[in-house]
């Protein structure tokens, strides 16, 4: 087993701490990787304050956003080799035999994909994520990395990039299509970098005016103020697609106004109950959907493309010991736009 | 002109009752049309009595389910020819030139189809519906009805039949898959038949235990009671497409608790706003949409499906002197399933 060091929570109210967890030897088909950076994404915090209702696991390393370089792989291991430089995201296994699976859906997984961390695997053993030095995962499970793209400011996205890059994809974003990003946070600002590489003409739509100057840094070619109800009603009726990424539960409907006949607005945070009326989707065909990540060979044509196009996350590089601060300002959405561990800090 | 016996209501307030209209010549491309019969809809209701807040014009003759004859045609009429069984339906004309109207989809015309009833057509005069001895119609907006039809009870396929052939046809049901109609009533009876047609695997979703066994003789393969938690838990995550034609504001997340990933919930009543659960949506990408009747095409298309597949609606043929009544029992649910005037009673 590997010793390792690791940042991690012992209870819901204890701050993150180093901890010691042990990593399986990477035999088989496992590799194992060690971590460079870990991303924090909005959810480590809803795991680690055990807010989501479902019961999470103690003690917890949070961390689904890790790039890492392999530095071991098991005898059947066919597609990386020591020194690679790879990622891994939200989940770690999956049940490989569903439909979903079958398909490359794999988040979708209907026996449940395995988490990162917060999970128990295939053979029953606590999951442990990123917050950490090493970590050992199937290769199926193991994402290429472009050796081009700042492996630090990479590593979002592994969650945050591919929870924009899968809708944008369904939904078959196409170039000179208009586009909204709803929200501009660590999910919006890739929403904005990934669907203008898409050639879309993209609306960043936000409450804060003060982010108009910053969204179109971010590649977006309008700033809308949603809370304004005359620039919102002269947007009615264009959009192609709009994505939602607002953390807190808000009025879906300004938003379903603006869409076209037979568009669609796309949710990826885990919403509270909106009231949607019902008049806006059937006067126009209109959908509401949700969406969550991507698969893995998604994923993999998510970092593919992001090599092609030099898109990376704008980061804010931390050290260890300062990730419940991190926390903290995250609470007071203070960071442009991804705090990422360096785990050379860790020791 | 063409003075013409009609029943509507001259105000919000008054009982419907018989009123002189005059109809326009049928020159050009009109089709002068003697009505033979012409379905109740819920939605007459709720126009006669200025429920819908868009302010309802008066006098009303309401009625857009209209099965009739040709008795005249203009010099350009190519279409249709004296004595032909013809219907119409929600709309007599929209704009003929945006988007929505080239792809015939005429009700989602962008600058708004010209309603049969409570509208004001392109040369400003109101329109009055099907409570009617007669009614001109461009024939663009004029249907065939295939002659095997019994045309009483074809007269409903042009609302509430079209209402949810064209969701079941967009949404594109195929032979073999499981396919949910919520509420049995008007709606959801077309839908059990037309999707049944289809070849469908067709549920009946309702709270009402004694509607069992007539779903089952209209063509469901079985009957789900949504008050039922644990039957509810039995059938989640297991339906292609579910269509909700329940009129009144209900909790929408049952249903999309049943729905397979990937698939659609669609609502074709005009809804109250609703709580749609975020997270149920994100989960497994479903989605949550709307529909509103079909174009011309389709339309006629519904109407050859139904001709070569036998579908009429369930009615109740009433006289004219009735329809107070009929409303009456309407807002009790007391119909199997649509009341039908039979238009000889008018004189």
């Amino acid at each position: 087993m590997n010793n390792t060091l690791a940042y991690g929570v012992q209870n819901a109210t204890a701050p993150v701490a180093p901890l010691c967890i042990e990593r399986r030897e990477a035999l088989g088909r496992d590799v194992l990787i060690e971590i460079l950076y870990c991303g924090i994404c909005h959810s480590d915090i809803h795991q680690a304050r055990n807010e989501w209702g479902g019961g999470s696991l103690y003690p917890m390393v949070p961390g689904h956003e890790i790039i890492g370089r392999v530095s071991k792989i098991g005898a059947q291991v066919s597609k990386f080799s020591v020194g690679d430089l790879v990622g891994v995201g939200c989940f770690v296994d999956s049940c490989r035999h569903c439909a979903a699976c079958a398909e490359g859906l794999e988040q979708y997984c209907e026996a449940g994909m395995t988490g990162t961390y917060n999970a128990r695997d295939r053979r029953g053993e606590l999951t442990f994520g990123g917050y950490s030095e090493r970590i050992t995962v199937d290769e199926n499970y193991v994402l290429r990395v472009p050796d081009n793209l700042d492996p630090a400011a990479a590593a979002p996205l592994l969650c945050a990039g591919i929870t924009l890059y899968s809708p944008l994809r369904h939904w078959n974003v196409q170039s000179g299509q208009k586009i909204g990003i709803a929200g501009l946070g660590g999910l919006g600002h890739m929403g904005v970098k990934l669907a203008a590489a898409m050639g879309a003409e993209v609306v960043m739509i936000t409450t804060s005016a003060h982010k108009a100057q910053d969204a179109r840094r971010l590649g977006a070619a309008e700033v809308l103020l949603s809370n304004n109800p005359a620039e919102m009603a002269k947007h009615a009726n264009s959009f192609d697609l709009i994505v939602d990424t607002v953390p807190v539960p808000h009025d879906l409907n300004p938003y379903i106004d603006l869409l076209k006949r037979d568009k669609t607005l796309v949710i990826v945070g885990p919403l509270d109950p909106v009231g949607v009326h019902g008049a806006k989707l059937i006067g126009k065909r209109r959908q509401v959907a949700g969406s969550v990540i991507g698969g893995i060979a998604e994923t993999q044509e998510m970092l593919d493309f992001c090599g092609k196009h030099q898109i990376v996350s704008d980061v804010e590089v931390i050290q260890a010991h300062y990730i419940n601060e991190a926390y903290a300002r995250m609470l007071k959405s203070d960071v442009k736009y991804r705090f990422v561990i360096d785990i050379a800090s860790l020791r």
